[in-house]
């Protein structure tokens, strides 16, 4: 029932042109389950450290997100990231990263947990999504994400895992990187080739770009006057999107676009504060409202000549 | 009646990843026409050199363009271009720029240019954009394009040609160094506060937005699997973007939004094959059929939670 999420939870550390914050929440599990709670339930599968406090969880409370999966690993300190943005927001400088308890996380999951609608891989070891993946009776759609690292190191356990899924999620630096190949469309298509049914590809301050065998659908990012922290924009997206999807009947490419839309939405908002501050006052009202914004940025007519 | 464009006949040399031409016809003028003579009449005003023959003025035989301010200069050559893409296709390198006959260019409008419905001002001497300006008997929509080496060195004269034109068709990273602003939403205000009812951003392979005092619309470029010269795109965007809007009796958003798309659509072709060679075999019916794919690749439906 619901999606089940594996992931991380952090504690990052994050420079901007507008800003500098030390220590705020973060991690792909975070952003991807407050995000996909708007639509439906989530079991977050992750690991922290004994410094991430009550306090701290509270940004899970009085959502439909179910924590039994997230172990807290005694004398052991939250996985840690710190980042830096220049002006050119699409880019993160990864200035440090720390493991902690996700150093030794391995993760079993419950029966109850094992029968989810909805089953995203976020951005960890390959074969960490692999193991998940194996211990999950057939999902109605697995997701997963991945990054440049594990490209590079990861190659053949990356594929492995890649066969095995229904959709991919992913930047578009890492489309072209993964198949050698500069023509995003062409580098999509042999994504596709390895079994998936979609590629979905995330193009920062432009939007997403969606491919299956037989269609595209391409989406913008919200116009915004303030962007302050892109961080967690890529997971949000994948929270909505996959939310909303665990939350129809059918996932039809009708649903899909509306999907990739509210994934979109969420993840303009989380931009426009740092950490997860603006996401988590949003409200399903003001999602609605953008939701019908992006409509009318994107409504062209049929010509009449 | 119909319009008006000023720009450059060139002949180009041009390099990409998936191969080089020596010689081919080029220039922002020549784009622009052909393009917009899809929908409307078309007067072109530049210059060339007696090197620019009979068999290269064929690219405008048969269409609705009018040669009569196409100055022909003895004794000199045609402008000329070179310039190199690496597998970002996005980046032009300029290798080489020779003026040759448009050095000393001064166009002089007859009578019957001086009234165009639709005047467009290509990227050129920010100057002569003005001089040509003043000369139109007020037409009912004027555009510019410019670049980067203007905006550096001519920013005052720059300047006083968009505080009196309608439309700015500029690139994306234009934007934000005319502004010097990195939030590119921020910089079209900024733009817009000096009177242009609307400034249309090119983005390359991501597409269009448009930014109006009380409105937005995005266009995503069209995904091609073979995308082998965008030389070009830019203008052939902005013809048929005018050249439709020229073709119809009202100039609302919802025309604004169509032109767009057309525009999107020309410039879809243009990068199909170098130079003109895919543009100029380009049938209506094959537009109008894009036009429907762009619509495909864009339409999604409102929620119905």
């Amino acid at each position: 029932m619901g999606i089940l999420v594996v992931g991380t939870v952090a504690f990052d550390a994050i420079q901007t042109p507008f800003g500098k914050v030390d220590k705020c929440i973060g991690g792909s599990g975070t952003y991807f389950s407050v995000a996909s709670s708007f639509f439906t339930d989530v079991a977050l599968v992750g690991v922290v450290g004994d410094d991430f406090t009550e306090a701290e969880a509270s940004i899970f409370k009085g959502r439909r997100i179910n924590l039994d999966g997230l172990q807290r690993v005694k004398g052991e300190k939250t996985f840690f990231w710190s980042g830096e943005y220049g002006f050119d927001l699409n880019v993160a400088k990864t200035r440090d990263t720390q493991l902690n308890a996700f150093a030794s996380f391995q993760p079993k999951l419950s029966d109850a947990q094992r029968e989810p609608d909805v089953l995203f891989l976020a951005n960890i070891y390959p074969e960490l999504q692999y193991d998940v993946l194996k211990q999950a009776k057939r999902p109605r759609i697995v997701a997963l994400d991945t990054m440049n690292l594990w490209i590079e190191t990861k190659r053949a356990e990356l594929e492995r895992v890649i066969r095995e899924v229904d959709l991919v999620i992913i930047n578009e630096a890492e489309v072209r990187q993964f198949m050698d190949e500069s023509n995003l469309v062409k580098a999509a298509r042999g994504i596709l080739a390895l079994g998936p049914r979609a590629i979905v590809i995330k193009r920062g301050e432009y939007g997403v770009l969606m491919i299956t065998k037989d269609s595209a659908f391409a989406a913008p990012a919200f116009p915004l006057e303030n962007v302050f922290d892109p961080t967690g924009a890529g997971d949000t997206f994948a929270g909505g999107f996959l939310g909303y999807l665990a939350s129809r009947s059918e996932m039809n490419d009708r649903e899909f676009r509306r999907a990739i839309v509210f994934g979109s939405v969420l993840a303009s908002f989380t931009v426009e504060k740092f950490s997860l501050d603006r996401l988590r006052e949003v409200t399903m009202p003001e999602v609605q409202q953008r939701y019908r914004e992006f409509r009318s940025l994107t409504h062209f007519e049929d010509f009449d000549v």
